[in-house]
């Protein structure tokens, strides 16, 4: 398989957490989104939206979205689950993954920042005022909803890692770019440090892809 | 089973094709967002977001998050299938549905245009070519993903309505409330037209509502 993305994406890290936990490796392709190299015809013929991750499997096919390549990774290799097999418990993992994917991380992209800053004229301050908005709104539904289903364990839904937690660790570490308080949300940032002790999330964060810049 | 949503939300409007293709009746209760009734006490209990819809199942529990519910009744309702059987054509009707729910509708959903309204000060005409751009730019990768996939029916995927299409049709309702030209998606526009007449989309549409308002 190969894996175009960008060390700083965050929905490439959540399907670079998903291939460690299930122990899989990627030719990781780097896609530089600040010189707009997701904007290349060659790479939008394989992701038509021009957004990274994009997933090659080994026949060619190409994935896009990050949740849709996690979940098919999780129907095409199925050891560890990444999603439990009860239906209600299924979509409480899903939903606290969709707070991120949907409610947060969509108007916090890199695309979204620059049409604030180009189309709209708006300064800086009013961009991470932005930003911290978004993230403050969807961590609190998140710290809410944590709790909902009895017996959590050290993860968002028992004691081993899924799909809730591989969204909810990138979008942590956005947050830690920006001056935001977090101690609101002790919950959800136990399962952050939780996470992060294992090596498939460790090695799968900004700072340790062949991409980063500083 | 009850749906909380709104006439006008796209996300409750989602569920309310899924439970109809699906044969299922719930009895709607109207969570009216203009008067911000998301924002009660008793209804953040139930979906800690403040966002429609919420499903509460017939033992009690609350699911949240448009996707999360359609892919639940699916699961717990299995005929017909909104989902295909095969892995990637499962990721391919998932890419594209989140096209519509992770890369357009978070962008344009009235929290963010009050947002844009409220807090950054912006006039009619900017909140309308946001909305605008957002609608295109997604659209237009929707278009262009809609044949990856060889063999493709009068939907989305084959000639079944999906997941792919009910999170298609809303949206295009919405592009449709603005002066947005849709002939650029001649494609997209006709698997819309081929859902229009189906009694399931129909029967959800936003002016068929119970709490419906001009």
């Amino acid at each position: 398989m190969k894996l175009y993305g960008f060390f700083r994406s965050s929905a490439a890290f959540r399907v670079r957490i998903a291939l460690g936990l299930k122990r899989l490796t990627a030719d990781q392709i780097p896609v530089h989104l600040r010189k707009d190299h997701q904007r290349a015809p060659d790479y939008l013929a394989l992701n038509p939206l021009g957004l990274v991750p994009t997933l090659i499997e080994d026949d060619g096919t190409a994935l896009a979205q990050s949740l849709a390549i996690v979940e098919y990774l999780d129907e095409t290799r199925p050891e560890p689950p990444l999603l439990p097999r009860e239906p209600k418990a299924r979509a409480h993992v899903r939903a606290l993954a969709q707070v991120v994917a949907c409610e947060i991380h969509p108007l916090n992209n890199l695309r979204v920042l620059n049409y604030l800053r180009r189309d709209l004229k708006q300064p800086e301050t009013a961009v991470e005022a932005w930003y911290a908005h978004w993230i403050a709104t969807g961590f609190e539904a998140f710290e809410a909803m944590l709790d909902r289903r009895p017996g959590r364990g050290r993860f968002c839904l028992d004691d081993a890692p899924g799909l809730a937690d591989i969204c909810l660790v990138p979008q942590v570490f956005n947050a830690k770019r920006y001056p935001i308080p977090l101690s609101p949300y002790p919950k959800l940032m136990a399962v952050f440090e939780a996470c992060m002790k294992l090596p498939a999330f460790d090695a799968a964060q900004p700072s340790k892809q062949p991409d980063f810049e500083p």
